[in-house]
């Protein structure tokens, strides 16, 4: 059972920040931080109702990298679906596959709800690993910020321990194996324009697999060793073009 | 597929009419009743955002037998959970048990909520064939009105047929994605004694992405280019030693 860490990006309306809130109590969370917010007035604390301490002890920071630090794996809700298959970066989860997936998986999680309206940037999305979507009215489909919140927070609370599964990759380790794979693109002479894209896509995949650290190892060594080896004949090729 | 009437008995904050007005929309539901509801000002409105339709056509009642009028099923919410099993009439659904029976189901059905804090009464939760009760935790269980509704109307919009979202890969593409990594391990002379294990790994992983179509292309592109590079190189190699 992962720990869960909420963080509202630059929210506008503070009532939405005290709705959300009681939320979180509603289903057990308490984890709270804050990117640049709006001022939080008495109209926070009274729709948080029973739930103030929570938001007394919310961390309030400057950007994101504040606010994910320590956690393994970066979670984005965003209430825009991809039309075109090509937009990699967008193909989410829905809340129930997303809970899903989070019962074998221990680690801290970073729960990002973009500001009301806006919704997160596109260089937020960028960063996360999972993609979550609520499925809603074409006509209408953007729901408010602590509707939202209370609809993956209440699939959430569902998730019911499950004793020791395998250990996931942590994000150091994952960090890793983006480096083996950006090695490898180096090394395929990977095309600049689409590098940055492919990049997010692997990064995607791979959060949506929830890989153990078996598995994690297992393809950083293959794609490692491609690598390697592209770059062991490639420098041999260039030593005998010399002689 | 039935249809869906919500009522809301005695709400005394307008801006959790217009906040529940807003859900309904999101999720595709807009035949609204209110008993003897509070004043709706601006504020209700304001909340309900793109919705203020669905708020302008409601009814409005003196009771609940006018509310449920031409209703075949009538479903109470309750922020309560009985104790005792003798209290039959409160023996919940979860929103999701209750949805997976709406399946079935192709009746009219009414949708009750309670007043804020209080609940339905005794006696309305008497008139009720479902109730239906969101888990939370326990020393905070009472959700938000329009939270309440937002988590039960997103478990039956999932009802609804959903368009087609991004194409998945089919079983032919897979396959060839799974030749292009053996390839891979082909040329970097991976271990006979792992190469069926890996092998079976990298599909289950896959498998647990579900990855689109134009993912499994870009991944099969890197894969294949990085196999490809390392026979050039080597048969380069070969042809140099040769000479």
């Amino acid at each position: 059972m992962p720990e869960f860490r909420v963080i509202l990006v630059s929210p506008r309306h503070d009532g939405n920040i005290g709705a959300t809130v009681r939320s979180m109590a509603n289903f057990g969370f308490s984890d709270l931080f804050m990117v640049t917010p709006c001022e939080i007035t008495d109209e926070a604390y009274k729709r948080a109702k029973h739930a103030g301490d929570i938001l007394r002890s919310a961390s309030i920071v400057d950007d994101l990298d504040h606010a994910i630090e320590g956690c393994d794996l970066i979670v984005g809700t965003s209430g825009i679906i991809t039309q075109g298959e090509k937009h990699y970066a967008r193909i989410p989860l829905t809340p129930k596959q997303f809970a899903e997936r989070m019962k074998d998986y221990d680690e801290k999680v970073a729960l990002l709800f973009g500001p009301e309206d806006a919704g997160l940037s596109q260089e937020d999305i960028m960063r996360c690993d999972i993609l979550v979507h609520i499925p809603a009215n074409d006509e209408y489909p953007i729901l408010n910020l602590s509707h939202a919140a209370t609809v993956v927070l209440y699939e959430l609370h569902d998730l019911k321990p499950r004793k020791g599964g395998p250990r996931i990759a942590s994000e150091p380790e994952k960090a890793l194996l983006f480096q083996f794979f950006d090695d490898l693109l180096d090394s395929i002479d990977y095309p600049d324009f689409r590098r940055e894209k492919t990049k997010v896509m692997f990064r995607r995949m791979m959060g949506r697999s929830v890989p153990t650290r078996y598995e994690y190892y297992t393809i950083m060594g293959v794609l490692g060793d491609a690598a390697k080896k592209i770059k062991k004949l490639e420098n041999k090729d260039e030593a005998d073009q010399v002689e």
